[in-house]
């Protein structure tokens, strides 16, 4: 079964779903039960977000990766207030203004990094001259992080605590949009309580989609008061699920026998053996350290060509000022093989040597 | 497998999916796919909505019927503009303000109805009032009706076809909020295309979920200057899936050998029965014709209270003011035999010999 | 000087700026002040309003009415809340769908009325239906009342506690829309704090332009954390002038001398003296209380056919279900004299001779 | 009389409000006129913009800078779109998110700028780049620039043509925040005709609160088509006053006899005599050229000293990166004479002498 599914680099939402979630899709099927989230399948993923996060959380189930990154800012941030984020972030590029909606027009205040992250002082920098002009400008509330980052880095625990001190220190909340947080855990070796509001995180996207759902992300929050907000943003944006059953069949398969941090690793082994085995092409240079399951790398324009001619997918990358030579973005997934990522650094070295 | 599951008539949204459908997402799954609509499942659904409503039409999926009407309304209507609909309607009552959302804030204007339709002449007294206020009054720009209604009762295609000359002669476009739209085909036994554009509408919410699938509702449009803004307020919204194959499958699904019509068709008859056995209690009395897959029905205390004491689940329901003793709601479903009816009306018989 | 403007009862926002108005904006304008508010005359005004409510308030001054009642709403409901309102309210059908554009969205519930008064017990219904369909319906949080009503009458104080203790009780804030509450006050011979936070109103749009300013109003309120959002929300929505002082001068002299009240006085007593004198032409009847400064009367076609021959002005308005014959809407003003009164009576009095 | 007045630098809003202009409401005061604008002085109004452009123009007056820029771009941006603007911008981050609560969260897109002005080509790139995003981007809508920008400098017609060129090619439309037209068009010595609709301008907000006006803006917009939108936008807002006249008997004052122009040639004369004063202190430099009525200046840290202790008020400016010493912002006025620029520039050199 070497499918031709494997030559996509392009993303890791290209692939389809976990054999066990769709398995317990059909499991979940049969019978009647309550709607709209009254029903034991929700009732026992409750039970497991509290076991995994090793306290009680409200946890919050809709199923894309955009509507919990929206409804979670709009709960940290009313209307006139500002949320500040990586100018990089999906949420400020990718998300069509989401955050701005479900805000009622909240300002993204975007912050330049190299790789993706904040650097601690960024937050309070731009904070005081916000509030240094009262009024007329946004008043700061929150600010976002994503773990992995668009760049595919990641912050170690240290510099994420720095980063919760710093908003709390500033009266922000700390929100994580982690699409890619089973690839963050999977690198950092630690646990979700760890990752999060032990370090300070109020509010957490947590993605299944992408690492082998159908289509289910889990706001979590830790602060109680925040959980009837939610409900009602939820509804009112069309993402609560009259048919919930499927949406937690969903995250509790994900969640059963760690399947999301096996699904991560393995994700994560595959960016790893492709980073070395792409590190012997002449001219193949990785941008930044391969942190989660993306590749950001430089590669000789004919080797580009020859991966393409040979039917594997991915897309060019803006290459940052100072970079020399296209860039491309390699995803590796949760259910790729060593023999697929084998399969593309012999074609990369087909390119090379023909080239 | 007469099942537990068919005692509970409180809604068609308690079911799970149908086998066609789940048997259609296991087959979308294997391989990679280009993410967010740019599949080939997708394409063929756009092809096969075209052939159903007999022209080219927009077909936008989305996964929730509150969602579907909320995009749709928010693509009618200005922030500062009016839509008509009757007081009961789902989007004025059970949306938790979405289509206010959705729009940035048009107003929902509530017309009294008997039976949840709008009569002719209703939208053309409230528009002329509106007008006579200019800049001080929300300014008219759509009408938007249940197919069924939330009383379960159906416009017939000349009624229909006077409030799309009324709308579209005031200035005003029709909108269908259709979460029912195949039993209220299943009822008029007409085309989708006289049921929609032939009769003066404008976009149709199309609902698939509480009629067999797991998550899945269609806007269609038929004017195609509405397409592009439909696709970024979907975006916006949260609302457009990144592995939306498992959308599109679902409606595929749904339409492949009219599956969307037969489990219409069954739910109504299996309503019609429910309420032919029900006319033998004493004290019963249906409110309303029986146009979809609802009773509105009044029944003797003693009845409920057996019928429940026998496990049956249904809503008691506000009774229109001049009703007489209590009245309860009762859904039939896609998926309901016939000795699921007659289950029913055997409790409530003997229910009724002991009370 | 008995000027054709006191021809005009079509409304209290025709007239001018009473004098001592101008020259306070006159005496305002030497030198340069600090700007948005930080200025000696704002400063003046917020110590006279905590003198004239006899305890600490916020008062924030804008210029139109709809900006002080969508500012204050929007601070009392978040943007899937209910605010609960009698249907012919000002803020429901006048003000272009304003406290949906400051609040996001929220929805305000028109409840039935005959006089424009909420009676006792009808938001607690509202309530109660809401509050039994969960996050599927909007979340109960204000009631707005206007104080005088569209239909010019007036909640006594026993009337208005029984309100605030039901909004309270329900855990709803009150809102005041006074855009005539000066002519309110005048009628109830009472003290602003008696009229506002003993009898539980929490926000309070305290209205000075009809009633002789330029263009102001004041936004009250009285709980202090309430402050600083609405600073930001007046600043965002535009409505915090650069040139404060001018706002505040307008209202500082409004309050001098109990300006505000005399003008309200006068105003009321001009209603008296119309009603007292239409009262003796055959076939006229007030339909309901004059409580402030506005009659809505039923007068003979004849008779407005003369009135506006001879040049007065005046709204037709719709009739109420059971009332008989044509209806008109006369409102008097803070600079009427009782020979504007009684030309217009006697010109009443001809035409109804004539006709 | 030299008044302390004249030794506030801070701002031009520190400033009362000329004495043809107070006249002017004044004698606007008597009688009754209809409310909302349907009276002559809005009338009048009306003709004279269209005289002052030398076309049919829509002129929609309101009290402040920040109703005006956010009205106008509410009506060139949908909810999903995006507008360009010097990252600097004054409605970028001085207006607490107006622009995008008018908008329903539009957002707005800072390119970098060395002196406030963006160079053609700046937005061609970005909107190529979101173009590339399709519906995971907003979408590209409209451009808006200062005259004068937020660094007191000015776009000459040439530079302003090739914007608007790039603008329309690309299909965008483009608005001018001219909170500070009048000092850009004395500058300029166009007519206003050559300055917005021969060059490209799509949208004006014209300011006049800063040059003399009490609280008065025009939105001034060229497309017939967006008149009505306009209109219920500026109700919907609050910005439609009731008492009309004053709002427009302000401008109608500002543009009688060329008050206007004269104002902003005073001011940017006091600004040129001002820098010509300062260019003799040691260590001073004006960042940028001075093309409007404000310096950007640097200033030894003791000429800042003995200027603040006798009694001169002027805003501390972030230094760009890269200047050395402390930076200052200095407005003049269009009420500043002679003498009270040379006050300032002698106690400047009495500072510099004694530190």
């Amino acid at each position: 079964m070497t499918a031709p599914t494997r030559k996509d680099f392009s993303s890791d939402n290209v692939t389809g779903v976990a054999p066990e979630i769709l398995e317990a899709l059909a499991a979940a099927n049969p019978g009647t039960v309550h709607s709209y989230g009254a029903d034991p399948i929700t009732e026992r993923l409750r039970a497991r977000a509290d076991e995994l996060f090793e306290r009680p959380v409200t946890i919050v189930p809709v199923a894309t990766g955009t509507a919990a990154n929206a409804i979670a800012l709009s709960a940290l941030a009313r209307p006139w207030q500002a949320v500040y984020c990586p100018a990089s972030a999906h949420v400020n590029t990718d998300e069509c203004g989401a955050p701005e909606f479900f805000s009622g027009g909240a300002k993204l205040m975007g912050l330049p990094t190299t790789d993706g992250r904040l650097a601690p002082g960024q937050v309070t920098e731009a904070v005081a001259f916000a509030r240094s002009m009262g009024v007329h400008h946004v008043e700061p509330a929150a600010v976002t992080i994503s773990q992995a980052t668009e760049w595919g880095t990641v912050y170690d625990l240290d510099w994420l605590r720095r980063l919760g001190d710093e908003a709390h220190g500033l009266g922000l909340r700390l929100h994580v949009d982690g699409a890619r947080f089973a690839n963050t855990i999977a690198r950092l070796g630690c646990s979700l309580a760890d990752a999060t509001w032990r370090a300070g995180v109020d509010a957490l996207s947590f993605g299944a989609t992408k690492n082998g759902a159908l289509a289910a992300e889990a706001i979590v929050v830790f602060d109680p008061a925040l959980a009837t907000e939610l409900e009602y943003r939820r509804k009112r944006s069309g993402h609560l699920w009259s048919k919930h059953r499927f949406l937690s069949a969903q995250l509790l398969a994900y969640f059963e026998g760690d399947l999301w941090l096996r699904h991560g690793q393995r994700a994560n082994a595959m960016a790893d053996r492709l980073a070395a085995g792409l590190a012997s092409i002449e001219g193949a240079a990785c941008l930044l350290p391969v942190d989660a399951n993306e590749l950001f790398i430089r590669l000789p324009a004919g080797v580009i060509q020859g991966l393409r001619g040979e039917g594997f997918e991915f897309y060019d990358w803006p290459a940052p000022s100072g970079t020399d030579g296209p860039v491309v973005r390699l995803v590796t997934s949760w259910n790729m093989a060593e023999a697929d990522i084998d399969a593309f650094v012999e074609s990369a070295r087909r390119a090379a040597r023909n080239s």
